[in-house]
């Protein structure tokens, strides 16, 4: 049980998580940090949060677990200013959806004092709908979250990291964050753009026409604009690898329909489905 | 109403088909043709059909109604041949995903005889999944049909046809075959192999790491390889048309973000959130 949850971010995963901890009595107290009045009183009136502040300071001082669940960018100071505040007892962690850049700036941030140990999490679970009025305090539930400490983590922070995102229903994977930031250019980053594109692709007196599969390719392509080309920006050199990759892979298939290859088309195919077979099935 | 029904194919369509024409009182009697006897055995143990045969013959010749409902290969020879044993009373529609080959080859076939007449339609609804285990007799609610009368079709057989899918639940949209296949090739063919694509883009061991995102847009992928490779070969020029747009837009993303230009590309992920604002909304 934490005593004192501390959430920076009251957005729609900040949000989420002030609401599954509270429903889930994980929490005895949590204070939410926020840049805007308005989602502030939004996650008050969820009860994502009992209590809400603008800035980090000594409200958050006694915080025993804090988790930072801004837009990337902010990630890095958000959690180099809590540490200041927050006891070594103390744990953070984040929420982003890249971790290698961040870890790597924390690490030219660290001070000479000790402070409270940080632990990288990507909590993949999300919708393309932003705001605290977005939440849904099941929305960890069965999903996966990845953690990536490194050599310098102490166990014992990695250990109620884990216990963090596993009481919110989460599975729990460790992994390096390059690791992590490889895969996740894969199969979240690369499906974004591929979602972004198909829906450039479009022209706008089609999209009344379409049916579940066009909605279900491009439900990716509603996702804010500024938040992913930040994650972009964030990752591109997987990215750009993951999109090289795609590009070929797209091209390959329009050479076999250029050079009327149906065998070795349907062939292709047949290799995608078997791609999907190991996949997590939930349906 | 009408009297007797004819579906030749039991699939996932036919079936389906079958199952709402049934359940919605809209035909007396319904007859299934299919090449395997499970499949008919399966679509009348789910009361999708009343009798079943495996040829179009001499029972089939009072239908006053008549789906070919089979994969796109078929659907020439199944029309062709429906029209030959039915009335001129009769009229005969198809299910097929394409539409400008088939009106092309039907065109050629026409004998001197007077026959039944054809209107081409495209129940925009489906599934991954094949057989007529998998049909559903809502399938068509709520979804839209294209269909593609031209010059020579008379009105009476448009109106029946139009009828038909409304009574199944459907959205009915007119317009030329030519115009169908172009914009399907962009909203829903398009999809599909570039969802196939991102599957092959994915390594097996990541699959597993997969968020709700990663499921959505390679959900088409895992539809039967065999169909997609005969619809892509059925309307190969609009596909690689459309496959020219999305690889030259999936670029663009890419050089934004080799050349870091962030602003922009932030510019191009707003234009395909606006792109969407238009489809159909249904969440």
């Amino acid at each position: 049980l934490i005593d004192h949850l501390g959430i920076v971010g009251v957005g729609l995963i900040g949000a989420s998580i002030g609401r599954a901890a509270r429903e889930r009595g994980l929490a005895r107290r949590v204070t939410g940090v926020g840049r805007s009045k308005q989602s502030l009183d939004q996650a008050l009136a969820l009860g994502a949060i009992d209590s809400a502040t603008t800035v980090i300071d000594a409200d958050l001082a006694d915080a025993d677990f804090l988790v930072v669940a801004t837009p990337i960018s902010k990630v890095v100071d958000a959690v180099a200013r809590s540490r200041e505040v927050l006891s070594t007892s103390s744990v953070v962690t984040d929420a982003a959806s890249t971790k290698a850049g961040i870890l790597r700036d924390l690490a030219h941030r660290a001070s000479e004092n000790e402070s409270a140990p940080f632990v990288g999490s990507h909590p993949m679970a999300g919708s393309h709908r932003q705001g605290p009025s977005a939440s849904d305090p099941n929305l960890f539930e069965g999903r996966t979250c990845i953690i990536t400490p490194d050599a310098s983590t102490p166990a014992s922070a990695v250990e109620r990291v884990r216990r963090f995102w596993t009481s919110l229903g989460m599975r729990v994977v460790e992994m390096s964050a390059e690791e992590h930031d490889e895969r996740i250019a894969r199969i979240s980053h690369l499906p974004h753009l591929a979602s972004y594109a198909l829906a450039l692709s479009a022209e706008e007196r089609d999209t009344p026409l379409a049916g579940p599969g066009f909605r279900d390719t491009t439900r990716l392509a509603a996702s804010p604009a500024a938040l992913w080309a930040e994650i972009v920006r964030e990752n591109r050199s997987a990215v750009l690898d993951a999109l090289a990759r795609y590009i070929q892979n797209v091209d390959e298939l329009r050479r076999l329909i250029v050079s009327e290859a149906w065998g070795e088309l349907e062939k292709r195919l047949t290799d995608a489905n078997r791609r999907l077979d190991c996949r997590d099935s939930e349906d």
